[in-house]
């Protein structure tokens, strides 16, 4: 395999995919207006419902969808981090790196937020736990999280480059032990260390 | 005032709240629809897009929207956890009851999955820091996230209802603690602890 590798699955140009970006743009867009915009909100609501009435009648039942979503790539596809499915993830795109590390760079917006014009505290661990799930994977053990610790040390900025790495640190039986971090300009902002224990759900069948 | 009291905004009927609550639906209907949908995914990404055009068109400028957002209510409008106006919120509803602590009950849908049919760690732990803020709001005394530890019990489930729970335990100087958690069925799924630090990132102006 050529490295760095891609870790998460690629966004398509057409399909799924291409709903799911604009509909990224909505999620955006509708933070950006606020209360005090003139746009005709019952209208775009009506628009909206329209087309989620059309998109639920033709969909599939949750059990069957459920067993689809877990076969071939799997959770890359589908989850709300690196998803392109996922109308919630930003989507980070991360790539496994020879020395056995996993990072990606993103910027973020106004859905985001925590405090005024900085990455929520919460969506950082979000952000990292799932980067330590896939450094799990890219060191070929993977695992539940245990324990996560975050340490926040400054803001992360909101609207410039952030990046997120990962790495597995150590293996003691079924004890994981990986490490991340969330920086900006080159400076850590958020670090975090996880356990994980070396079992899966099963899959849905 | 009443208690227990409601610690997030309401959501409204109209304005921007309804397309917010449309813009959800469109979310999770793209999530269970999948690659393997009839429906015309060109059509729905034109449409959407055509949407957020009109939005984009109509809003505020980004720093003038930022001083918006940080007025009044502030983040509960917005924010990624309770924020009527963030389609990226599920939304949780938090009361503070006379004890001193926080709690809300919510159903998480596909968005939300980490391992088949299970919440992902990461949303777990964002929700249980945004409660942990919340929880320090209704005791009095707010902090900037320091460090959060987050124990994953057994896994939580998806499309059941979820109690998130939260409560200031000390402060010592400009140090807090506070504790939470995210449980099913009456059972603890996901544990947490917060240090918090007595300062705030200042509000646009």
């Amino acid at each position: 395999m050529a490295r760095p590798a891609q870790l998460v699955s690629e966004p398509r140009d057409g399909g799924v995919d291409a709903a799911v970006a604009a509909a990224r743009r909505i999620v955006d867009a509708l933070l950006q207006a606020g209360e005090g915009t003139d746009a005709d909100m019952t209208g775009v609501a009506k628009q909206l419902h329209a087309v989620a009435d059309s998109l639920e009648d033709q969909a599939p039942a949750r059990e069957e969808r459920l067993v689809e979503m877990w076969r071939g790539d799997g959770i890359t596809r589908h989850d709300p981090v690196t998803g392109p499915e996922n109308a919630l993830a930003p989507p980070l795109r991360l790539t496994g790196d020879e020395d056995g590390s996993v990072a990606g760079t993103l910027t973020l917006g106004l859905p985001y937020q925590g405090p005024p014009g900085c990455v929520h505290g919460g969506v950082s661990a979000l952000l990292l736990d799932h980067t330590l799930g896939v450094a799990n994977h890219w060191a070929g053990l993977v695992g539940m999280t245990a324990e996560l610790t975050v340490r926040y040390h400054r803001p992360a900025p909101l609207f410039e480059p952030l990046t997120v790495s990962g790495r597995q640190v150590s293996v003691d039986g079924r004890k994981i032990r990986t490490i991340g971090a969330l920086s900006a300009g080159g400076r850590d902002c958020v670090t975090t260390e996880g356990l994980f224990i070396a079992k899966q759900v099963p899959r849905p069948r």
